[in-house]
C-alpha cells in the first residue's frame, strides 16, 4: 500500500450519537429492536446519509440494505463492510451500529479524499442480528448466506405473532433484490469487543482470526431422592456428590487449553428441588468454547469421559444432551492479512484474537472471504445500556477498516 | 419386669390393612390428608375400635384424640403412646398409622391378657403431622406442647383458604378438651425408620436416643454476570468456581462427624439462569444435621468459615441466610431405658440410633418424658406409595412398645 488514510473520527462519532437518539433510553442506552417503527426511522436516516454520500441503495427480500459506491471497474466483485443496527431491549449505543456507521464513514472519507477504488465498495445493514424480537439471531445474514431459506426467514414470528415478512412490508423494507450472495471479494466487520481482553491488556485493535466454536449441552445427573435426615451419607446416590467433582475436573481441563478455552455453567436445576430431599436429578447447562475446532472436539470427548467416569464411581446415572453446536470459524487469511497490515502501518497496538460471540460475519464467512476488527469497550460490558467505547478507539477501528478495504479494493485484479 | 408380653401381630397387621383401604391409591399407597372426609372416616373407625376395646375417648380443641384404658390408680399420670393417621398425597400404608394402631393393639393385648396396669394407658392420634395440607408440620402435637398457640393452630389455612378450625368443625372433630399437656408419665412412639440403616444392618429394632438437630440455610454466592464467550476464565467472578470447592470441603467436613452427620443440598437456583451467561448468583439450599447439638453448632461455624474463605479467595460475595433451626432432641433416659430393656428381653437385634426426621415426639418430648422405637422399612423408602414394612417387624416393634409401656405403667409409684 502506498498511503494510509485516516477517517474523520469526529464525524463518525457524531453520526453514532445522532443514530443513538433513535430509541434512546433514560439510562443512556438504546432500545431499537428490529423491524419496529424506530428501526424504520434509523434505516431511513442511514439511507438518506448514504444517498447524500453518493451511494446507490439496494434492499433485499430480508430487508438487508446495501449502499454501493462505484469503483473504476464496476464489473468487479465488491469489497463490503457492514453490521446491524438493531439492539437488545436494554442495549447500548455501539453494538452493531458502530460497524454500520463505520462503513458509511469509509465511503464519506473516500469522498473527502476523492479516491476512486478499482472495485466498488459496499456498506451494509443486516436484519435482525440480535435475535431478540425474532429468533434465531443473525437471520438476515443467515438467509443471505444460505444457512436458512427465505421462507424460514420470512415466517419467524415475534411474541405478538407478527412475522418478519409482514413487519418488513409494514415498515417498507421488504426489498425486491433476491436475498443471496452477490459477487463479493471481501467482507470486513468492525465491532466493539464485548469482552475485557483489549482493555485489560491496554490494546487498541483486535485482529480477528476467527470465531470460537461453541457446544451447548445439558448435563443430566440422576441419583436417588431420599430424605435429608434418615439417610446416611454413604448410602446416598447424591447427584451433587458427582457434580462438584465433575465441575472441578472440567475447570482444570479448560485451564489446559488456555487462553481461548471457555466453560460456563449458566443454569442449573434440581429435581424435585425440595430443601430436605437429596435431589433425584440435577440438570446443568454447559457451554464449551474454543476457536480451534479440533481442540473443541477434544474437549467435548474429555467432557463426556469425565462425566461418565465420576458418575459411575458414585453409582449415579449421567446423560449429556447436545443442545446446539456452532462450529469454530476460521476467517480468510487474505482478509486477516489486510487487517493486520493496516493495523501495523497505522501503528496501533493490537492482538491477534478470536471472537467469543456470534456476529453476522460468522454466516457471511461461509460464502465470502471475511474477517473482523475489534476495538475495546469499557470493562467488556455489552448488551447493556452502559456500553461504552472511546472516541479514539472508534476512530482507530474505522482507520483500520478503510485501509483494509482499500487494500482489497485496489489489489491487482489479475491475481 | 416379671414377664414379657407379645401382642397379636396378625390382628395389628389386619387393622393396618383395613385402615389402609381408607384413601387407598391405585399404586398401593394411601392419600388420606388431614381433616378431609377420608380422615374423618379413619378417625371414626379408630374411635369405634378403641371404644370396642373399652377405652374412653377425649378429643381436644386441635382434634387430637386420646383413647384411655383405665389403670388401677386413675389418679396417676398416664403412660401414653401414639402417632398420626394423616398421610402425604402419595403416602404409604405405614408412616404414622403404624404407631397409632400399635397403640390400639397394646390396649387390645392388655385386654386379651386381662392385665390391669397401675397407671392408666392412653393411645393417641395427633392432628396434621405431615404438614402437607396445612403448614407447618406436627401442629397438633405442637399446640399441645406449647410450641404454637391455639389461635395460630386454628388459623392455619390450606390452599383453598379453609382453616384448621373450620375443617375440624366440618368433620366433627373440634373437641372441647383444652389442647394442653395433661398428666403424662411417659410417651412412646413406634414408627417405621424412613431410612435404610436397620435394613442395611439386618437389625429389627432401633432404640432411639433422640432426634437430629437440623439447620436450614440458603447459601447465596454472588459474582459477575458476563458473556460466556468473550470473557477469559481468569477474568471471571464465577459463583460456580466457588461453589464446587465449598461443596467439596463440606462433604469432607461432614465425613469427620460420621456416622450421624448429614448434609443435603436439596435445591439450587442460578440467576439469571441463562445458558450463555456466567451466573450472577447461585442460591443453594443447605440442610445440616447432627443429633448432638454441640457438634451441630460446630458444623454451623465451620460451614460459615468455609463459605467465607473460599468466596473471598475468588472475589465472590457470600451470604448465609438462616432459614430454620430445629435443635437436637435428647430423649428421656428413663424412657430410652424402658425401650432398651424390652428390646433386650425380647431378644431382638437392635441399634441405638437417632431419628433424622421430625415426629410428634419432638414436640411432645419438650413437656413429657419421651422416647421412640423404630422398625426397618423396605429400602428406607417412605412418603411414597411403595412404602413397606414386614409383618414380623410390625409385630416386633409393637412387642417392644407394650413392654416398655407396661414397665412404665407398673413402676413403683413411690420413686
Amino acid at each position: 500500500m502506498s498511503q494510509f488514510l485516516h477517517v474523520n473520527g469526529q464525524r463518525l462519532w457524531d453520526s453514532l450519537m445522532e443514530m443513538a437518539r433513535i430509541g434512546a433510553t433514560a439510562k443512556g442506552g438504546c432500545n431499537r429492536q428490529t423491524l419496529t417503527d424506530l428501526d424504520k426511522v434509523a434505516r431511513d436516516l442511514y439511507i438518506q446519509w448514504a444517498e447524500e454520500a453518493g451511494c446507490s441503495i439496494r434492499i433485499d427480500t430480508m430487508g438487508n440494505i446495501f449502499a454501493r459506491r462505484s469503483g473504476i471497474n464496476n464489473q468487479l466483485p465488491v469489497v463490503m463492510t457492514g453490521s446491524h443496527i438493531d439492539t437488545q431491549p436494554t442495549g447500548g449505543k455501539f453494538d452493531g451500529v458502530y460497524g454500520v456507521l463505520a462503513g458509511l464513514e469509509v465511503i464519506r472519507s473516500l469522498n473527502d479524499h476523492n479516491i476512486q477504488t478499482i472495485a466498488p465498495i459496499e456498506a451494509s445493514i443486516w436484519t435482525n442480528e440480535e435475535g431478540v424480537r425474532f429468533s434465531p439471531a443473525m437471520i438476515g445474514s443467515g438467509v443471505w448466506s444460505g444457512e436458512f431459506d427465505l421462507e424460514y426467514g420470512h415466517n419467524r414470528r415475534d411474541k405478538q405473532g407478527d412475522t418478519i415478512k409482514a413487519e418488513l412490508e409494514r415498515i417498507g423494507f421488504l426489498g425486491e433484490v433476491s436475498c443471496e450472495p452477490h459477487a463479493v471479494k471481501a467482507f470486513f466487520e468492525v465491532h466493539i469487543e464485548q469482552g475485557p481482553i483489549l482493555e485489560d491488556e491496554g490494546l487498541q485493535i483486535g485482529v480477528l482470526n476467527g470465531v470460537q466454536g461453541m457446544n451447548w449441552y445439558d448435563l443430566v445427573i440422576t441419583g436417588q431422592p431420599v430424605h435429608a435426615g434418615p439417610t446416611p451419607m454413604e448410602s446416598r446416590r447424591d447427584p451433587f456428590m458427582g457434580l462438584h467433582v465433575i465441575i472441578d475436573r472440567l475447570y482444570a481441563m479448560i485451564a489446559e487449553y488456555a487462553p481461548w478455552s471457555r466453560i460456563t455453567f449458566g443454569d442449573i436445576k434440581a429435581l424435585p428441588g425440595s430443601r430436605n430431599t437429596v435431589p433425584e436429578q440435577l440438570v446443568i447447562a454447559v457451554d464449551l468454547r474454543h476457536p480451534d475446532q479440533s481442540i473443541l472436539d477434544e474437549m467435548d470427548r474429555r467432557f463426556r469421559d469425565i462425566a461418565k467416569q465420576e458418575c459411575e464411581k458414585l453409582n449415579l446415572a449421567s446423560e449429556i444432551h447436545d443442545e446446539w453446536r456452532s462450529p469454530a470459524v476460521k476467517f480468510n487469511e487474505d482478509c486477516i492479512e489486510s487487517v493486520r497490515q493496516s493495523t501495523n502501518a497505522l501503528g496501533y497496538s493490537h492482538k491477534e484474537m478470536f471472537s467469543g460471540a456470534g456476529h453476522d460475519s460468522v454466516y457471511i464467512s461461509r460464502v465470502v472471504p471475511t474477517s473482523m476488527i475489534f476495538i475495546p469497550c469499557e470493562k467488556g460490558i455489552s448488551h447493556n445500556e452502559s456500553e461504552y467505547a472511546k472516541p479514539e478507539d472508534i476512530e482507530a477501528g474505522c482507520n483500520v477498516l478503510i485501509n483494509a478495504m482499500l487494500e482489497q479494493a485496489n489489489q491487482d485484479v489479475s491475481h
